[in-house]
């Protein structure tokens, strides 16, 4: 029976065809993503917030807190209002961490920052103004389906997944770390835990939340998306290093060049490899409870130690 | 009849300390500010947040959202999270604003602008963790006995109020305003509907519906609230004039230095003066309705157009 059960499963497994569920889901979010952000008066504003928002991301966050609906029990309906915010503070936290007085970087997704298109004036403005709309997403555009408290919770998880005691907190211990080469394990893990992992989590627990996950839910989900969340960032600093600018779409090897204490540089690009690896086997036992209905996320975890860019 | 009421509401208004009553209420935003953000790892992320929020502001925006709920029937612990949280917004705008790429401002409330004490990268995270914190604070520390629906109207109002339709878009049009002289009244309107009524109307709006107010109700505090945002803007212009830079705590002079549009330059002062005295009188006729429960707005309105800084 348990044979029969595990066959089954990892047959399940094998029919799932990722790369087909990721177009689709990503095209959802792109669309939802678009009609978020009419060009009214004045034009420029909502150009430069477009222009960042629609850069061709990947949409691993969005993606990952409509699953994590259906899993749950939601509806992709219920969780598309929340899914298009996180991408709007993940859209937001990069134009922001670009602008010349913070990383200074001039590309990203393979295009010109925003400041390099719009100036800083706008690109600061543009941030702040995604971030506005990203609260305002799910207040008014969650459907009356959803209990009104399920929506109140997310919005004070995405505040604090945001604020100082997240991405904000992870940007600033990043830039204070910077040319130092004495940083320790327990600041690296400070910096990736709050600038990447924190958003992450949010994504993955949000969009249980939004589905009536239970307390037992939220824990699991917790553990699953720290457990990628950490994953994400090890490959990022691998990528960083082994990857072309023309596939990361974004400056290579700006972390060695800004002598920032990486993972690979703690622990070499091999064991950093493993690390990852185990943390995503650890990620999918997780949601084992939730047999078929798991698949997907399972299938994101490993997708994400796989990515070449 | 109507005399001995007339007589019964100009004695209770007489009676009124609107200065003793201004200074109660911002002991009372000062203090839950101040509890709102302790310093915590990283700890200059905080600092920062705190030396622009606690700079001693006249704390308007707080006041009137308290002061609206206690109107409509609300208690102060009601509203004190949204009150909390406007003026979270406000000095987030005020940050961003500031900063070199913006107005380029080294003096706020008398004190060194943020980005001249913190830097420019951590004056750009501060205004965000502000910002975040704004939203993530009204969905936490809203009272239960506040239902739900509530206060994700107020997060829905005050994301508006922020965002590309309110605060950022007005920031635009103002910065691509700059050194024109040829501004026409309606671009002037928009600036200023949108970067000082836009907050003003949300924060006593707000107010209203934590407290639980009915369509109507809301129809009046919006009407009252766009007067006072014009008067309060005609004044901020006029006193850009007439006081001086101690006065003001902020450069002043500014927006003659800049060749801005202002409302004195297209109207000159006296005019101004009484079209901010004819707003703040129909404000105060919008709350007639309220009777003497309406006093402490009716005075905050008579305030803004008296005030020398």
């Amino acid at each position: 029976m348990v044979a029969t059960d595990n066959f089954q499963k990892k047959s399940e497994q094998a029919r799932f065809n990722l790369a087909a569920y990721l177009k689709e889901r990503q095209k959802l979010c792109d669309t939802a993503l678009d009609q978020a952000i009419p060009v009214v008066y004045p034009e420029k504003i909502y150009e430069a917030m477009r222009y960042s928002l629609l850069a061709g991301g990947k949409r691993v966050r969005p993606i990952l807190c409509l699953a994590t609906s259906e899993m749950i029990g939601g509806t992709l309906e219920m969780a598309m209002p929340t899914a298009c915010a996180v991408e709007m503070i993940h859209t937001m936290s990069l134009i922001h961490d670009d602008l010349p007085a913070m990383d200074n970087d001039d590309y990203r997704r393979g295009k010109l920052t925003n400041h390099k298109v719009y100036g800083e004036d706008i690109a600061i403005l543009a941030g702040d103004g995604l971030l506005a709309l990203a609260f305002e997403f799910v207040a008014t555009q969650t459907p009356k389906n959803v209990p009104t408290e399920r929506s109140l919770q997310v919005i004070a998880r995405l505040g604090k997944a945001l604020g100082a005691a997240g991405l904000v907190g992870g940007q600033v211990v990043d830039l204070e770390s910077e040319g130092k080469s004495d940083i320790s394990l327990e600041t690296l893990n400070f910096i990736h835990n709050h600038k990447t992992a924190a958003l992450l989590e949010a994504c993955v627990v949000c969009g249980g939340i939004i589905a009536g996950a239970s307390p037992e839910d939220i824990q699991k989900l917790t553990r699953y998306s720290q457990n990628i969340g950490l994953a994400f960032q090890i490959i990022d600093d691998i990528l960083d290093i082994t990857a072309t600018q023309e596939k990361l779409g974004k400056t290579a090897g700006k972390d060695l060049k800004a002598e920032k204490v990486t993972y690979p540089s703690l622990w070499g690009i091999e064991e950093s490899r493993a690390k990852a690896q185990k943390l995503v086997e650890e990620a999918c036992l997780e949601l084992a409870f939730y047999g078929d209905k798991a698949v997907p996320l399972q299938a994101i975890a490993h997708f994400i130690i796989n990515r070449d860019h």
